[in-house]
């Protein structure tokens, strides 16, 4: 509905992302964020409105994609990025509308009666050098198929990511193709076939391309086939200018958040090193050029999949101490969350809901002593789903008029 | 759309249910949960997560089967449970797909040329005793019409549940037949009239069976007549099997709860007696049968309905007293709460938020002091719709796959 409520002014709107950001009691029954000394997080939250959002629903534990589509406003439900989309996303290539994203796995055959029968579905996990190498060979023969584009990226260990770019914009439906992996070992890979004229169309390209890989690969000892799975088309989705009226930009070092962010229309910053400093300085340098902008800290999240409480502390004391220079540049909004929780002691992304900070002139505040999940819990936002956010910072950037008289 | 994120493990998820839990102030401000002695509880909500569930929806009363299927993850406005079937489960009928149930109450009828004009339409609320003999006699008398399977069991009062079982599965909308209650006296009872040709079928049924029955009591003093309400065939409900991948089992005293159960395709443990141990009893030994247990305790409701604050404080603590014995039996998830609130102030079911406790090696806790609606306030649940509880059983067991990726 706030479609027909927007507003546009000057007002400025900073997201920042602690990847993977809620936590669980790790030690002496405190999380994370409990235990980190976070004194310009525990300032900045005595003035704030605090919350936690639930990602998905009740209970459901996000990936990064619904996560983060979730924060930007959308209906992760309604919004569903395949995962072939996503994977390439991750490998930092780009997607568009005439392309078809597929998840590759190198895999190890033998050939009875010539036939190919699966062997080892990960190709004993190569390494992520070997990987490289026969992607490399690949690229530099396979560039092209029937006019439609081919383009690899490796992965890590037996994974990559495969773009068909076709010469034209694909209609919806044309990524219907089944997985080619047979998911057991000792069974012939599946034919590639299309749920429909379109997808069919697709197909017989993604038999050729299996093909033509195949032959490359022959003389690998591993690495001598490569099973599909996944075929996806860039979604459709409305853009953040379109829904919400801002102009938002992405400061990110992970290629997958990169990705995400570009969905929805935000403009990508190019920048150099991977430090919470580094992005600041960019942000710096883009501030008078947009008025939303989504910075994403990854390491959080990593810490947490490593079951390593000290290193996720540890990210969360290095974005406090950088918490200043983000206050500096003076957002009229400012929000601080995840786009999920990954708590260490789950060594994985959960269900649980994500601590969040919001900070303007038109809070309440005054709820709570510091920025963690027990303290949010006392806030003014309450439990909310994450959808709901993106209104709350539009309403506080004033950039929302009312609705009926 | 957790149907596709369902993971089987071999955890185990104990629910158990205090009937009508939720209370009001009684004395000295403070509610039944408030008063009782319960320090086993106390220790357990300081490390669970706690919170208030809804029912139904803000400010509905629910019944005991909205409340019910609510918890049991099932949208209680989407499968909707008849009267008939509500009373023939609570009698401890058995009620297939092949059944129409069908609420009855003996009444008081004269005749006027040869016509029946109601008197009294509960028969002078006559005694149970009364009507077991009245019931008796009918269910000696009147088996079967036209093939079709006729079961009476006497209720209280005046009150009745009737089964009639045809040969076969049943059509939808067969049970869309008219009360012949009139529902005021001095007026003739209604014809019952199918309003399709399936229950038009059953109604001539239901026709002849009123027929036989009002002269079989012809010669009655006061219950000379039977009128009937709420025609309902049983629900076409998912198991929990289906939907959530349980294997699940009910320990119960009650057969309305027993019903309800059997509905969503739980196995009823049989037991004897009707003690909180026994119950106990019963748990330990089908432990190793099934993965989900579904503990009824219904006497919180039994004294809330009576205005009897003191005895629903006493079956608190009774429960008290017994949760050590759940707790030895190492749930991997465990949940206490109610199915609806039943404040002794109100001597009735009400629409208050329900108390609700989630324990698991997976939750914050650490944010309230007592299993209490006050404390309940505090938890990190937040107040939640009750069928969301079934999604927060699953995760906490680790049973439900990531969302995207």
């Amino acid at each position: 509905m706030i479609e027909n409520l927007l507003h546009r002014n000057d007002s400025k709107i900073l997201l920042i992302v602690l990847d993977g950001l809620g936590g669980l009691p790790v030690k002496d029954g405190k999380t994370e964020l409990e235990i980190a000394n976070t004194p310009n997080l525990d300032n900045l939250a005595k003035v704030s409105a605090l919350g936690m959002h639930i990602p998905v629903d009740y209970g459901i534990t996000p990936g990064s994609g619904p996560g983060h589509l979730g924060l930007f406003g959308y209906d992760p439900l309604k919004y569903q990025i395949g995962r072939g989309i996503l994977e390439a996303l991750g490998l930092g290539l780009e997607v568009r509308h005439t392309d078809i994203a597929i998840r590759g796995n190198y895999a190890t055959v033998e050939y009875v009666n010539d036939r190919p029968i699966v062997k080892d579905r990960r190709a004993g996990r190569i390494p992520t050098e070997e990987n490289r190498r026969i992607t490399k060979k690949l690229q530099e023969s396979l560039r092209e198929i029937d006019g439609v584009q081919v383009i690899i990226a490796p992965g890590m260990e037996h994974r990559v990511a495969i773009v068909l770019r076709f010469p034209e914009e694909l209609p919806e439906g044309s990524d219907e193709i089944n997985d080619t992996d047979p998911q057991e070992v000792g069974k012939e890979p599946l034919k590639p076939v299309g749920r429909n004229p379109n997808a069919e169309r697709v197909a017989r390209v993604v038999e050729k391309f299996v093909e033509k890989v195949s032959q490359l690969l022959k003389e690998e000892p591993k690495a001598n086939y490569l099973l599909l799975r996944g075929f996806a088309q860039k979604p459709r989705i409305p853009t953040m200018e379109e829904r919400f009226g801002v102009k938002p930009c992405c400061i990110a070092v992970y290629p997958m958040y990169k990705g995400l962010a570009s969905l929805v229309g935000m403009d990508i910053i190019k920048f150099e090193g991977n430090t919470i400093q580094g992005e600041i300085n960019t942000l710096k340098k883009v501030w008078s050029d947009y008025d939303f902008f989504f910075v994403h800290i990854k390491k959080t999240d990593s810490y947490g999949e490593d079951g390593n409480w000290e290193g996720k502390v540890s990210v969360i004391e290095d974005f406090d101490r950088h918490l200043p220079q983000f206050l500096e540049l003076k957002p009229d909004v400012l929000a601080i969350t995840g786009d999920h929780s990954t708590p260490s002691k789950l060594k994985g992304h959960s269900w649980h809901p994500v601590p969040l900070l919001i900070n303007s002139p038109y809070v309440l505040g005054g709820t709570s002593e510091r920025f963690t999940e027990r303290e949010c819990l006392k806030g003014e936002l309450g439990i909310l789903p994450a959808q709901k956010i993106m209104n709350l910072l539009l309403a506080n950037a004033l950039r929302l008029k009312k609705f009926g008289a």
